[in-house]
């Protein structure tokens, strides 16, 4: 094996480019992978544009598709080359946080060193890959605790097939799932990108009978439909929150999915959720919100936000590869454009850029 | 039995005063119910000053303690000057709302009639006594839904010792409920009047470890420490978020309750709360809030906002009077000042401005 | 109107029969539902063979199904000739079960009158229509509690599409609801008469992506797969416990739903249950059950056995038809004979003897 | 430090005795504990009499407080002196058991190997100390995944304040919390030795307001009534499951924990629980169980019997700790009396046949 790699490093607000950079050592809980297919996330489009800081240097990227190229001495159960994922938040389960029930919160726990009165943690604690250490737009990922995050990859399903599992599929799901959905409800999700596809899948998938899509996208209306919505509204056609108060009889939806981390989509979702509904949270929100007395009924609605970060671990993979391989959902799909790792920089302008109607690109490295 | 009877009716914006009024007649699913002691709540105060706006010449005050006068024909299981007490919010339960779990929203389930983008239900839909229908301070009281309201109060339980029940511990218990506590928790409960109060012993009974009360007001900070809390904090001695995050070496709180309903609370409510943990919210808001992105963790804190309005219902009263009779708490305690309804004005005279220490006044009718 | 009916009733064991009978009085809170069609469950089969005894002279059947023929006078928010259903069970949404969250248990909570140590509740109490009160199969039926009962059907749906709502589909769902089931679970249902079928179908709807069908009877096990069943297993053909552990690699599902009401499926679905799993147990069992120990992991197992009476209630049947409406299930296709009310007689001969591949028959009243 | 040190291991059926044994090697996810105080289980006199069979020379024991002697490699967060506790359960928080929500099922999932149709896994799985692996009745104690499993000691607390946290304290809390326990619940606990003292008082902590003990020793009851009991009953002195239902007026208990293992017990729980009430079972079994149709209502009685294994790990134990900081309880008091590892087999002597009015013991290490 060679001594470097070839890996998509952030030079620059502006520059992320493919760089040599040598092969990480394996310590004994680690596993070091292969990278065969990868892709790029929003996220990653945001530290392109310095708008999110990382480390000048670091290898970017969060979800890895590969095969097992070396096991640290204390990973067991494994075998090298067979063919893993790994989730985008990558857990040490032996933390307080995720004993505690919140994995992917792991790093933020008991993490505050001085008395400022702030959070003593960061917004993105859980999350390491392209963050605190080398990502997965490269050609091999080093992997720590690596027992509890390596998860097999079943036989029969493609690279591509699996490439939503780690981030998109994960977190948008997790936004269904936070939805406290039950059979016979009505569910709406704000925003159809690849996250809010997800969740309007994700939706479906736990028994909501009438999911409403919302964008502003006649080309994400139209997957919406395909993945799960039974109605579509385009935000360009109607109001939005008046269409569906009309759609309920002024009752309102069980529960809204925010999938943009906008005021404009979180104050929507507030707005339509019935008395006892809830606002279930995915997106990142770069500005304080609002919250419309109104719309909160004052603080005596019964209503519930919930937010998440994406869940990680080998068996949330597992679940989702389920779901995959069982037929009920085809997140392959979701690609539209391939590249090379060589040719990154070009999915970048693509992807950044939201150009011919991309949700998501395919990065393939060997 | 007179035709007429004393009743504490709300005048105009300042003038709440004793009127004669009829006594109500009685339907098939009614009760009527003689008073013999209620209580002025905060809310009440709010219509007194024109702040929340009910009906000229409406009865206020939803707090029944007393006998039951008169059953409704198809009301059985009670019998005639059996002692009872009803829930401030007196629930339909043949509600949609109520069946589908949210009985105190009942009212506001599928009451929208325009089209109007608005939601299509008032905050405080469930509640009906002094809000929508003739209140609890007045010698008579008609209890609809009786069936499903009335409550019989266990032999050697005083008035008193109930009279919190209606609202005050059932909203204060509430926060607590919702705050998804587990043994072991830390919970920061903002302000101590009698509903902080309420929370404050609802957490520690609910298996918090370490609970932490919060006011400005020495004298409610004793009673809190008296009522459950392990810790006090006083606002005007320190900065109450630095402090509980050095508490918690920077982790947080697994839960903190809002008993105020302002801004200033409810932010530092969610700045204290750990990632993963839950921001329970009982205050009424007058105006709209904002959520600090940093305190958010900008949507990734797996964060959870949970409101509520105060649960009714006879298995809800039957329940805390269980607290009562068991012996876990002494909320009589929590009457500082008796009058005859005749006095009611000065009753509120001494609540409203919070003199002589005043908790709860304890309103005799008969 | 005329002033009497035709009706099914219990006359002996072995014996239901066409009777005459007086159109019932409408009290307050009834409302008088006009049949158009209803069905026969395996419940009246035991009434019928004298196995589960009811009251001579009582019309059985719990599956309404026709339009308002007269309100009490205190139900309000309905139209007369409106179509509309009630559930199996019909509780009165009032009473300390239905507010303690057990509405189908309604009849049992603080019923017990003696000190024999024994139960002091009926298995079905909270089971009125064809049980306690006259039911179904007869041109009018008597709903009481109607504000809490009476379900509109929603425009565009038949008689027959609805006609599973009452009990088979929500006592089938109910199986999946009580299974604990996540996305990506392994769910293997016990039995797939018309109940198992629903539960098949309902674990599939809430997100399981491994549902396995287990039957001895190939045509069932057909409408298995047609319903949701990823696989299904005949009894007939190999080793269903020893089989599911292979599918399993030795772990063992995540649920398993009981829907017989057997000592030999009961077993087996404890028997292949994971460590943590949970056993939805639907059926009505007439012996004393066996756990065997090493299935029972000695008690520590993290093992869940949850039972369920059929949920009613108006939004309990609002839900289930939305599932119909949306499109996710046709259960009409259940109906494969039809009867008019004179012939019910046959309609018993033919589903009591599970003929023709019957599996549910349809009863036309007008 | 020596070479070897002394262990109370397993001989033979009817021996234990202390023995020579090497002190262990430090692997890089293990941490070597000097032990200073750990106690004798019940389940340690199963062994001692060969009812449970574990490997001869096995060191017994599953209760270590004491301090960190040397840390492996990959273990971060510890100094070495530190005074830390292990739970009895001590699982691999990597394991697919844990991040499915099951820590202590570790080493159950996935790992059955044949396809003889029995369960693939053992019922003691996720037990290590003193079962699989050499135990805490030694002067030495090799932890694994210690990352995950060493909880440090507060300070203040004294190494019997916390002994009963690893396994007493953890299952007895377990059966409350499994209990679904609400404010305002009646709780009967059947069974008051060390873990049904726990589960009364882990039931009080949680809410329940009328919580009963039972059990057939008056010493046993006194201590019930000290830990949270609101009223005894003595088997000997009348029929439990009578009076139970005379104190509930024939509605029976909102929950039942069963904290013995036997038939009688269990039977008990079930007869007393509420329609819709919870049995929490946290007895070892050693035969199979039988369910009484009328005590289970055929199936029909929205029932849940949960089940579970004592729950470990650093985040546990820190909780169970924060319950003894706090001053709710003193399970210090737990222990009765006091002997240096030495003389281990008197402590078993006298624990095994429960003489002197024993709870539990403490064994002195050093």
């Amino acid at each position: 094996m060679a001594r470097t790699m070839k890996a998509a490093v952030f030079v620059e607000p502006g520059r992320i480019e493919i760089r040599e950079k040598p092969i990480p050592e394996v310590g004994p809980n680690d596993a070091l992978i292969k990278i065969t297919t990868t892709t790029i996330c929003g996220t990653d489009v945001h530290i392109l544009r310095g708008e999110y800081a990382v480390a000048t240097g670091l290898t970017v990227g969060h979800e890895p598709v590969g095969t097992i190229e070396r096991l640290g001495s204390a990973v067991t159960g494994y075998q090298e080359g067979q063919r893993v994922i790994a989730g985008a938040i990558c857990p040490n389960f032996n933390s307080y946080a995720a004993q505690d029930g919140y994995p992917s919160q792991d790093g933020s726990y008991l993490a505050h060193q001085g008395a400022c009165g702030c959070h003593g943690y960061q917004a993105t604690a859980g999350w390491r890959f392209g963050n605190k250490i080398d990502g997965a737009q490269a050609e091999y990922l080093l992997v720590p605790d690596a027992q509890a995050n390596l998860a097999p990859v079943p036989d029969g399903l493609s690279d591509e097939q699996v490439l939503m599992c780690p981030d998109i599929m994960s977190t948008g799901f997790k936004g269904a799932e936070n939805a406290n959905i039950r059979i016979g409800d009505t569910v709406a999700v704000f925003a159809q990108g690849p996250i809010g596809l997800c969740a309007t899948a994700g939706a479906r998938l736990l028994g909501a009978t009438t999911v409403i899509g919302v964008d502003g996208n006649p080309h994400r209306l139209d997957m919406a439909r395909r993945w799960g919505a039974d109605v579509v509204l385009n935000i360009n056609d109607c109001d939005v929150v008046a269409e569906i108060m009309r759609m309920t009889q002024g009752k309102g939806v069980d529960s809204a999915i925010e999938a943009l981390g906008q005021q404009k989509t979180f104050e929507s979702a507030l707005r339509v959720i019935k008395p006892g509904g809830t606002l279930s949270s995915l997106g990142v929100y770069s500005e304080d919100l609002r919250i419309p007395m109104a719309a909160f009924a004052a603080g005596l609605g019964d209503h519930r936000i919930n937010t998440a970060l994406c869940p990680g671990g080998k068996e949330r993979m597992r679940r989702l590869m389920n779901v995959i391989q069982s037929g009920r959902l085809d997140l392959g799909a979701m690609v539209t454009h391939r590249f090379p790792l060589d040719q990154i920089t070009d999915a970048y302008e693509l992807f950044s850029h939201q150009r011919d109607n991309v949700l998501k690109v395919a990065i393939r490295t060997f």
